[in-house]
């Protein structure tokens, strides 16, 4: 195995196998390998360019890593242990394809700049493929909520009921998540799109190399202007990791309410049999798996986010080998979060059903109109504080009495103060009390139904207009 | 106690004097006093601007508000663990001070949306100083890097001298890193600079306010499109902490390096007395104690994101009181990323001295050159895996030998292969290694001076020209 | 300030007061000052045992110190920023009291070794006290279990009801979690309570110490084996960091059982006055702070064991300034924890009610008794998976019907499977289902009672026999 | 698929196919077979003891499954996505082979208390591996410390050279660490050797299992009293996650060690070929992957850890699917601890030698024997502060003349106190203030010459004797 080892003739024994083994990356980074393909192939049209290689031989190039990426697609190439990284396999049977040539291929570059190029190709494609499912979960988002404006749903705080909303403001909410998280991204995107190719091992290269004809041809926006910086820095990917994180976070508070919607007690939400499991014991059950195995991937995500952390303290400039480990945990954080938010948009679109009458009934027998009478008198010029205070007394005795305010008389509610009027029915109806937040951003029917055009033609102009990141393999 | 508790009239019996203690969060979040008031003067003067109070009674109360103030920072006003939280004591103070009308202050106000606007004042402000120290920082690094574009320093790939650089170009890496801290945290304030104030409990409110009259008076760019969204969103405080981790990862690395170059194996700087500290039992020591902690700190702050995210996982909408525990780990953050930026700043700036000498002869020692004779060997036509093949032979025979590269005579050049000419000696050295790596963003000193160049104006450019981010409070 | 400094002969220039304040523990590590005290009166006397000091000496420290205890708990001694760290603060008004003998405490010994006395001393106290917290939680849930044998609430699997249980044998399920964590506190004591004094900076001391001397006046039960390794060693803050951080897992899952019990939707308890709070505009709200503080809590316990775990990550060995930030993190995970546990005991002592009648309604009206059924046939030779099988679909046809399976006539039941008998209806009545479930460790009634019986001898035990760890301070 | 799913009856609709590939673990499980297989052929005896089906069945059922594992092992058993998981795909397996006895393999038992079962026997066993590894890791460390008892290496204190030690005190501090893991390994494995088999899907069953029985067979200390507990329980595996932190931070900290001392400014190490690996552009290069690799997989142990804390967190009771997440991060720590410590010992075993010419010239050349004059003084009645005080002097006046205190003269001594004698050389020469450390656990010969013998002692007992801990499967 070793004779093959690129870097071994300083050495003079081999590489102990266990050795091998611990410091090999192929098994996983193979996932890099068309990324890998799409740089070597501009880094060797750039040594074409300037000359550094003959245009014949760039050509050569080229073409050799191109019959490299069907190979591969074919499944006809497909490298073992013994080939250490990807870099390493693809630069040796692209010698076999080309001959000698290929040995040229690695002129004016290195592993470094190599891998820190792969990894942003990579992040860059997979944070544009992110952000479309992001868009797709928003849309089933706004879908529900188009149909579900009038659908009234207890709001909590501190799970207790608070102020009946519109469960379309509810999701709505979500809406907006998603869409922080889309925006930020997009930020994320910025900081990921700068080319590290061309800064060598880390100190640049004696070679006339042309940095942003690679970038250009690459479609990178911006090159680092600092080479030791280039191939050292990572922090995009914890970037990228803390907006997986904060995605996952959003993911695991749907993921919360759907599991508590479909519990026995709230049956806000019916599961359908395409989208729950059973128990291997109890045959009545159905389970909302997704939501659970979502809300425990996020765990995930954050431990990732954690790794990257720390193994980035403390480590001096410029490469250390400790950086390969930053691979598998970007791509199993890219893989969680788009299995995640596929599988939320395919609950939300196919996997269960609000139950209506049930959330009639619910926004109907609380006291979460309560703060509507303290905003009735206050709107009468009853100090807030005064009017609260009151309104505190009177839950406390309808409790007491077994009543719900509704249930008080005309008098009753006169002795409690002179300022209610007839009036005061209306008030505290639920669909009134959900009317009457009609405060920018609140809950009144007429701001929900704003939100929602506003969302809808938002991703309406998405669709019709070129996105600013756009996919690059 | 109880009886001031401004929800205690649907309560009959007193809070169990431990859980009084255990829910109070005055004695941390006093530090958001004065944004407290900033946020219930534009509040107050909302209310007298939409008629739900009288104008007169506006102005009682933002007067009110401002005395607190001044009381507050002459000293005259420190609230205690009865007063529950900073809101609630405030409130009570302002309506000893202005009678009854204080009790309409929190008309179409929750703490909810209360909260989260003094938070997102707070943190606004902070990003803004935080911004400034960052620019401190770069303006040393920038300094120190002016004086040192020819001084060469060994660069290290896996702690194993690669290349030497321009110390000034190793110092420039962090200068990068930083600058992309400051325009990380340029992207967050985006998401901190928006309003929930008028989001009321969750839902929005029923009075007529005017949300936009109260985010132009508190400079906010945007307010939150959905109010349960937005008394529920703390995405902005996880990304500020991922953004300050990053921060001290960057802090980490540069102390890491300091401390490896003031060891005496290193002896790359000398430390000043002014930033080091001794031993309690051993006389001759001089502790690189500043970025020690520095590093020991990066931990604090990569767990505080950590608590926000276990923190945040599963939360339903929409406020759960566990939000409550964010503000600590903000507080922490804020004081320990300024503090290092300081301390780094300051050792940076007058605690320590680069050993030339030492410098100079730790990069004339060494094997560093090995990649110019491969690629001296490549720019002659020589395939580069063959190149570096060979030079591989040579270090190998060398290191038996005790010699150097320098050492060989012409001879032994040419009999390792007939391209060497005379040139390869100063294709060798020290001076003409750096130089020659002028690619974009290397190590030449051509391409290490217009780097400089370019920070500098960058630099000033900031000073001339009002910045994005202005401090608000 | 600096003129004071223990280090500073070898130091020409003063500290930079930022530089000085950055340092500086004090604001902290003056928590430690009677560990600090009580560690340096056993140096003190080992000195004079030994020889290195005269016994009169010796007798004039430690009484020295004791004064310093003395005007410390009486807010006399209150060393300010000036003092660095306790360390010194300690010694230099010990030197203020005896005069230059005070000198002399310092001999053999080094702060690196003291500090590490002290945490350790400080953290085993503190176990201890953890420990008894976890008792008194313990008793109240026992308490709670021992009058709830016979009340019953439905259990859970995916938040889906699943088989109904004794209430006191969900409640055990914390008793036995709270047993772990008690059991693995001492577990982690017994890594505690190791003594590294003598071990001076790194290598140990010229002078004739004896470590076992002042390990035996510490009690501490072992001393530390190398010198290197005991200066270096915070092994047993992050256990006790992972422990703190499990035992706030699990008060996090029963705050979410909790939060979830005292919902509308639930009503399985109701919050008392004692322990809940209001809203600041919802007059209607009680809000279940306390669960869910502790809830949000865990994120913070979580996040320092994180940031030791990075301040600890690739530090060489000895002793490292970084290692100074440890003690932040301990102590607020103290104080956290023990602020939880007291906390939750009092929630459950006398803030909550469980609604009984409301429990006995929710475990009659679902499917949780259809693994019963399927028991019921698998007991009379009808293959478990089949059984299975044919249960589920009665579930189905059940739900269509708008029927529980008790309301299903013998002759439906004999039409599903000849098997059946009058006996089935028996078999699924909840108190039936609950009894049946008979095996070790299971809801059977039976199991609960001797399990109540078990915990019961448990804590009495506990207390009339000497506990394995003593308050040491 | 769908029709082969167990829990199919009372669904009317097909899974997903999304949703079944996001439900299923097989792909990952898969390494539970055994253990699963194990379990499975446990519980069927227990069956066929109580009479729960006949002796025959019992055979047949332990016989089928004795079948499966050797149809694994030979690769012909190979389940794939539509298993949903590995004990769905075994019994399924089971049946085909037994007939429709293999139905009857999961009576009186549930997934949950499957699953845990199998996690149990899995990470009992791979403790016990794991235990063993670090053995032959102390075995190669107290190798290396028995031939360089008399060697010696600069001992640090915040990098900063300290006093000289033994670079065998140095080495036997990584011993004790790995003792304590060893040790603390042994605790968290009384916790996993704890059987959850028959706690049904959460509140035990209905059929006369005997708990005991199937615990006795799998070699079970315990069994948990509480089913509730026992089926939702991951304890046991966050406090390995965190032991097998502890371990890999012990583990970066020897590798940053060796990072350091083979760079070229310490040289205190000489990699060998077949433990380091070259550069693909710098012929001269060596790295040091190895301890990079570990440094940087401590991350990534951390990150787990974390995962498993955040997945946790406010799960109510009892078994939640988010546990399913568990096993990855559990298999991840598994392997990449073991792969730690075989790396490290393979490297400490044949990957470095330590050169020692440059370690006793490096011990010569510096004031790491300055406390010893301090101690000379203070043992000669000096008070140890003044003595101290004086060395720092005198440490400063030979910097600024480019002197070593050994090359004071006499006559110097003396001016600089009288108390200085002939034999001061003798007490600052390397070996003596090496030797004269001789408190114990302190780095003088005699104290280190024990401490290896009694580190030798423990882990020829180890041998000799049965182990507490013993692989299962």
């Amino acid at each position: 195995m070793n004779q093959q080892q690129t870097w071994s003739q300083r050495f003079e024994s081999a590489l102990h196998p266990a050795i091998a083994r611990f410091n090999a990356s192929i098994n996983f980074d193979i996932e890099l390998i068309e990324y890998d393909i799409t740089g070597s192939i501009a880094h060797a049209k750039m040594l074409g360019h300037t000359g550094i290689v003959t245009p014949e031989e760039a050509v050569q190039l080229a073409t050799g890593l191109e019959q490299i990426r069907q190979e591969y697609r074919q499944g006809k190439f497909t490298p073992g242990i013994d080939a250490e990284d990807v870099h390493f396999a693809v630069e040796r049977r692209l010698t076999e394809i080309v001959g000698d040539v290929g040995k040229k291929l690695h002129t004016a570059r290195s592993r470094n700049d190599q891998v820190g190029t792969d990894i942003r190709l990579y992040l860059r494609d997979q944070i544009y493929q992110i952000r479309q499912a992001i868009r797709e979960f928003q849309g089933v988002l706004l879908d529900l909520a188009e149909t579900n404006i009038q659908t009234l749903i207890p709001g909590y705080t501190h799970l207790q009921r608070a102020q009946p909303v519109s469960l379309a403001h509810h999701l709505m909410a979500y809406f907006q998540m998603a869409q922080r998280d889309w925006e930020r991204l997009g930020d994320v995107y910025q900081r990921v799109n700068i080319s590290p190719l061309g800064s060598g091992a880390l100190a640049g290269t004696t070679f006339p190399i042309d940095r942003h004809y690679t970038a250009k041809i690459l479609q990178f926006e911006k090159i680092y202007a600092n080479s030791m910086d280039a191939v050292s820095d990572r922090d995009f990917a914890i970037e990228f990791l803390a907006s997986a994180s904060i995605i996952m976070v959003h993911l695991s508070r749907l993921s919360e309410e759907v599991i508590l919607w479909s519990s026995q007690e709230f049956s806000f939400v019916k599961l359908k049999d395409s989208c729950a499991t059973g128990s291997s014991i109890m045959p009545q059950k159905k389970n909302p798996d997704v939501p659970e195995l979502v809300r425990g991937k996020t765990g995930r995500v954050c431990g990732h986010l954690q790794a990257l952390l720390v193994l980035m303290k403390g480590l001096p400039l410029a490469y250390n080998k400790d950086l390969q480990e930053d691979k598998e945990a970007i791509f199993d954080s890219v893989h969680t979060v788009k299995a995640c938010l596929e599988a939320m948009t395919i609950l939300l679109r196919e996997g269960l059903e609000f139950s209506t009458p049930r959330l009639s009934a619910a926004v109907a027998e609380d006291f979460s109109n309560a703060t509507d009478v303290a905003d009735y008198l206050a709107a009468r010029g009853v100090p807030f504080r005064e009017a609260y205070n009151l309104v505190g007394k009177v839950v406390k005795t309808c409790i007491a009495a077994g009543k719900l305010l509704k249930d008080l008389s005309l008098e009753e509610w006169k002795a409690l103060h002179p300022a209610f009027e007839q009036d005061i029915y209306q008030a505290i109806a639920p669909q009134q009390v959900v009317a009457a937040r009609n405060s920018y951003g609140g809950t009144g029917f007429e701001q929900v139904s704003q939100a929602v055009t506003a969302a809808r033609q938002l991703l309406i102009a998405e669709h019709t207009s070129p996105t600013t990141a756009t996919s690059s393999n």
